[in-house]
């Protein structure tokens, strides 16, 4: 049985492990969940599809299993995920770890609140936030920027050193997604610059074509929003 | 050389791995660092102890390595880390991760949020937040408290089934940091109430030894602060 990934490219852990399926040659069915139209919402998709309400995950026969990085952990020991995504070395494994668990609480949340909060959320409610409030979500948003390249961006080209692996993947999935709101990372610090440059070239074609989406509505609202800055 | 773990049991997810590295009998080196002091924060203890300037992390020979579940899953890895801890087999620790990782941006960031601005800057400010402010996280805080119990307490007393796991102790630990700033989410779930009775007896007299603090600040605050519920 032939592994199902339902997915969203507008989510960014959805077009990171929609990203690794694709360049490991893993091969997967592709289940499309709209968030446009709240598919993920429904009591039935809870029964039949994922209690969590949220994407990606896959189903792997009857194995569920949402969290993109508890995902690729899976894939790496399921699949023939090679060793270059994600190491099997030990400690090169928990250098790879290291960034994936420091993520969440620094750039993905501060990424993705600025984008729910200047983006998402006004296109809901008609309703836009406060320049005070997005002048303290940009300072979080870049302390966390900085952070990542100081901490993260030191040992190479790469998070863990010369080579791409899934860890950048994932880093810059979430780093493009602030675009939409006009908010592009290349511009705060060309050590980031250079290094989205390298994931985006190598990932490609599979990048652009992850991104097409995204692109799209960045080149749509980035102009806009750019007036406010 | 003995693995060195820097710590302050203040901080959930310290007190987690202390009392795992107790339980599983794993020797350690205690090395306390002061949040209280702000300890972490000088550009030398950057330099010689972690870039991160956050805890817990542990220095392993010359290894560093920060974040608690990447710490844990090392641990598994590198040192006799009994599998009921953290297990071995692949969808069993798939699930372990899948809670990890979800946990990030669902208990860990509301309780935590909730503990900072209720009892931390407070404290630092001499400033008590807004009534509609810890309304709001109160809200978040008991929106996540309601999908960890419906989507993880429901395959037996404990998080992955029948058995106590790290899991567990991580998330116990999050969940009890309220308390300091009086909310107890004992009395919000009986089925929080009880699985958290269950993994405090399971690992103690070390679960009462790592929240001696914790329970200290709870009993000089909690009085305090249910009066102004």
């Amino acid at each position: 049985m032939v592994l199902k990934l339902y997915y969203d490219l507008l989510s960014q852990p959805s077009r990171s492990l929609y990203i690794l399926l694709k360049l490991s040659k893993i091969p997967f069915e592709q289940c499309l969940v709209s968030l446009a139209k709240g598919e993920q919402l429904t009591k039935e998709f809870a029964e039949t599809k994922s209690i969590f309400q949220k994407i990606p995950f896959i189903h792997d026969g009857d194995f569920r299993l949402n969290e993109s990085v508890a995902i690729v952990r899976y894939l790496s020991r399921q699949y023939t995920l090679d060793d270059k995504w994600y190491p099997k070395e030990s400690k090169k494994q928990a250098k790879a770890d290291e960034f994936l668990e420091w993520n969440h609480s620094n750039v993905r949340l501060n990424c993705s609140t600025y984008f729910i909060v200047k983006w998402r959320n006004p296109l809901i409610s008609g309703k836009q936030p406060s320049e005070d409030r997005i002048k303290s979500l940009t300072k979080y948003m870049e302390k966390s920027l900085t952070d990542f390249e100081n901490i993260f961006l030191t040992n190479g080209p790469y998070i863990l050193g010369d080579n791409l692996s899934y860890v950048d993947i994932h880093a810059a999935c979430e780093i493009e997604q602030t675009r939409v709101a006009g908010y592009d990372a290349r511009n705060y610090s060309p050590k980031i610059k250079n290094w989205i440059e390298h994931v985006r070239s190598e990932c490609n074609p599979v990048y652009d074509e992850a991104h097409k989406f995204i692109n799209k509505l960045a080149s749509m609202h980035g102009e806009e929003n750019k007036s406010k800055l």
